[in-house]
């Protein structure tokens, strides 16, 4: 059979997208298109009666958002749920009303008219904003107006839905997405939408698998065929030859093996078979996923990447309303921890100044961009410190490449803390301070590093872009991000043991902690905790509880000697036959 | 006094350019602004009176270039006195004369406006090329068209020329810049030019400070005023101030102290004073430099960038013109030897392909584009062996991460070599392969990389570059690029270490080598040789003369203990005052 790189590289018929739910689904696709809302702008004379209408189509708005509230509150939790509860605000908000209501009096014209004016007014606002989350949040207002609108000219809902169907549309409103979910929708298929979206979220938590932001699928996949959807790697395609349906159905066929006997490891640890314990962490990028966080086995959060949150508001948060979310997070995590990283910005993340930089991966990120912009990291660390009292949170620093750096920001950590205790605030004043290692320098120096701060976490994705000086972006030289490079593992091996001499404990968060194939070497190499995405994570504990330590640190230390990614990789899968574990890697 | 960095930063009154000729100049400018030519278009009735006025100018003018030849001649070598060989050929061009004499004839107007004409039409298609080579040219020629034109006017030239001067100009031809020499003048500064600029390069060979393309020098400095030139860092301070001018007068007084007895070091060797020869090597960008690296005192060429010939010629030249480029280098060289790297193309250099990587940095760069672009690679293997016949060329490899791209690369020279051994061309069989230690990757994999190589040669600008994940072109992250990070120290050393368990020497040649303040640390990490520009050759070598290596391995151990810069720096200069060695950093 051939493999995920050459059915992709060989393809003509893919649409590519953003992966957004997880899940391979081989169906019929259902090209959604909403009925189109033509407004009237005509005259009225009776006023009364106009306002009466309104306040009608208001109150039956509500009803049906409310009924669409609990739906989503049996199928999803309540933080998934509050985004319709959100929408029933905006109906009950008293200025727009009031704007709406003294505008029919003073124009005389229909009611729908002015609704439609005002809502895209607040509409426009949001999507002239740069920040993918406002015009996410723009998206879901269109909904809102459209229902008052349609309640307004006394039409029912009759969107004729199919069963069992892959919904392919332009956009997809988080009522839609819970309306066809309720048809058991096999997946979803948008024009539009980023990651973040609430159609993209929702469909995270239902779990039905789903391709967003592809631009043209609308236009190039005909109602009624056969599609495939490939939600963990952002693919769809469409008039899909045998081939491709063999490939993917033998993938399905493999997923639903290997989830068999899964779930049993939620709850047990991850202890390699002669009693090593590997701490399995989750990685966080949208303050939305900590349900499954929760519900996914991980013993904490080994990266919660607070940069999200600058995303998510578009602006930066002051010090009340961070300390906010860190401390919703903190005790909804409780008892288990969560490893706070601040702000990393800069790079392809967030870019704050307006100069571009020409190399911007070798710029001013992460740590050099916090000590250079002191006001903003210390109302970060005073949030963070503030969340604290659970002593469950744990402080990262992003991007480290000196010492230096290191004691400037425990100098700044330190006169926080100062100040909070001169204003009797409570925090964890034992808080564990610990640095990404993701730049050589930082590998280098690991043994001096360790000295200084309580945890490290290797951030591979960068650390080997630095190391092959490749950026894995450039398909030019994508070849030469190799995971498996005998560099890498002799980098890892390195930085572990200069943490040992410290007792430091080194946790591993890049991609390379989720490549289940990675896991019995990077054990082998003695790290002590893996982080990843929380789909991975019952892969991972099953994974290490079918080795012993011994013979994974045997192999490790053999991978020490090789000169090549091949014979690497080789002497991995052999470790795979010989202990009988089965491979999940290029499923997940 | 002040640092260099602090007179540069506070000075409001500084002209930036490019430092085209070293050395640091304080005098009068004098504004060089050239007649200017007014062309007539006026009919003609006597056609051969015209011609009979064309070739007498013609002889003119070549008998004005001979006596500039001449003088080249006596001050100059013979490549650069070249340059004005090749402008005599123009005078000479059958073709050019030809389309002139017939164009008089059938447009019967001045022959001045014909030959301004002609030549202008051969200036602009080497003006609208891309190429700076071709653009430097183009000024070339507009020396010979008013020569011609001048003689043509029956005027004589009477360019006041000013003795003992700074001359400031929008451009200089390499006839000015000769005749102006002639006059003792100071130094120069040219709005336009580049450091390939023919002005440029006769300014080195003179060994007159200059500063080209200032883009407006001639707009903001006045006739008659002080200026000082500082062709170090390619700086031009107009009315200076009295702080200014103190700075630079010390330092001229300390660049004439410290050269005292430094010619002696022109026919020594580098040796420390209990006898560790370390070769000193050049840095040799331009063709043209060749002389100055053979006066240099130099044990050979360390690094011959072959790329600049591309930047010279604007394009690829074939296998033939390469062989011609390459064997003139090796029998001027001979016996010395000279490493030629392959074609370093693509980051900041030479852009090749039209894609614009997000991060140049970090993509097709090196070995990685020659590996594919294959053709390309073998034209330039198949040139170096081909000229390799007096066994005093090696070959280097540039940006070399994996073992595969050594083994790949190998395998091609060996094919060439086969080859020409069919075609029982002669060529070295034994020639040196070597590699260029620039990515963290070849270092860390410096014993196995070791052991497929003759030499390294680690080249710190980029090494540091990717160690600390700074671009030093950036200047909001300039200064974590930091040569005596504990960083580099230990990346050095692990390099060395792994080098010499297969006795491969290892080379350094970024521009920490050109810094003196380094030298002893290099020598003491165990560096069997540096490659500089030649102008430091000498302090280098009288800096080895004047130390122990066994004292300074001794401080170079004692560096590999440090945690920051700041304590490597503060050892070296105690090592300096310890073994009263001049510093000379920050001077030359």
């Amino acid at each position: 059979m051939k493999s995920f790189k050459e059915i992709i590289s060989q393809a003509q018929n893919k649409i590519p997208g953003i992966a957004a739910a997880p899940g391979i689904v081989i169906g019929k696709a259902y090209l959604f298109t909403k009925e189109k809302i033509e407004i009237s702008k005509a005259p009225i004379t009776d006023i009364d009666e106009a306002i009466k209408n309104l306040n009608e189509a208001l109150a039956q708005s509500k009803k049906e958002l409310q009924k669409i509230f609990q739906i989503a509150k049996e199928k999803m939790d309540d933080t998934r749920a509050g985004i319709f509860e959100a929408h029933l605000m905006i109906l009950d908000d008293p200025v727009l009303l009031n704007t709406i209501i003294e505008r029919i009096k003073k124009e005389k014209v229909q009611p729908e008219f002015i609704v439609a004016d005002e809502i895209s007014k607040y509409q426009e606002l949001m999507i002239i904003s740069n920040e993918s989350y406002m015009k996410e949040r723009a998206q879901d207002i269109e909904d809102i107006k459209n229902r008052i609108i349609r309640n307004l000219q006394k039409k029912r809902l009759h969107s004729k839905i199919e069963d069992g169907v892959i919904v392919v549309s332009e956009t997809l409103t988080p009522a839609d997405t819970l309306l066809f979910s309720k048809h058991n929708s096999l997946g979803f298929v948008t024009d539009h939408g980023g990651l973040t979206s609430h159609a993209a979220i929702i469909s995270r938590s239902l779990n039905i698998p789903a391709v967003v932001g592809t631009h043209n699928a609308t236009q190039i996949i005909e109602d009624g065929r056969i599609i495939i959807v490939d939600g963990f790697h952002g693919y769809v395609f469409y008039e899909p030859t045998q081939e491709q349906i063999n490939f993917y159905s033998e993938k399905q066929k493999r997923l639903v093996e290997l989830q068999k006997g899964l779930e049993e490891y939620k709850d047990k640890e991850a202890i390699t078979s002669d009693g090593k314990k590997i701490s399995v962490e989750a990685n966080v990028d949208v303050s939305g996923e900590i349900d499954i966080v929760i519900s996914s086995g991980a013993n904490g959060i080994g990266l919660y990447r607070s940069e999200q949150i600058l995303d998510e508001l578009g602006e930066f948060p002051n010090e009340e309303e961070q300390t906010t979310i860190y401390s919703k997070l903190a005790s909804r995590m409780y008892p288990l921890f969560c490893t706070i990283r601040a702000f990393d910005i800069g790079g392809d993340k967030f870019r704050f100044q307006d100069y571009k930089e020409p190399n911007p991966f070798l710029g001013l990120r992460g740590i050099r961009f916090l000590l250079e912009n002191e006001t903003l990291f210390r109302t970060q660390v005073r949030a963070i410190l503030r969340a604290s009292n659970h002593k469950n949170i744990r402080l990262m620093l992003p991007m480290v490449s000196t010492i230096d750096e290191i004691w400037r920001s425990k100098k700044i950590i330190d006169e926080c803390k100062k100040e909070l205790r001169k204003d009797k605030i409570e925090f964890d004043n034992k808080i564990k301070i610990g640095i990404m290692i993701e730049v050589p320098s930082a590998a280098v120096m690991a043994k001096d590093f360790a000295s200084e701060v309580d945890f490290f976490s290797i951030g591979t994705n960068d650390l080997i872009q630095y190391l092959m000086a490749v950026d894995r972006g450039n398909d030019l030289v994508a070849d030469l991000y190799q995971e498996f490079s005998p560099v890498v593992v002799r980098t890892i091996h390195h930085i572990v043991q200069g943490a040992k001499e410290f007792n430091t404990p080194v946790s591993l968060c890049g991609e390379m902690a989720a490549d289940t194939l990675a896991i019995p070497l990077l054990v082998g190499l003695g790290l002590d905790s893996l982080s990843m995405s929380p789909a991975t994570i019952l892969y991972a504990k099953r994974i290490i509880n079918s080795f012993s330590y011994k013979k994974a640190k045997a192999m490790a230390e053999e991978c020490l000697t090789f000169k090549t990614q091949h014979e690497i990789e080789e002497r991995i899968k052999k470790f795979f036959e010989e202990n009988k574990i089965t491979r999940t890697r290029n499923i997940i």
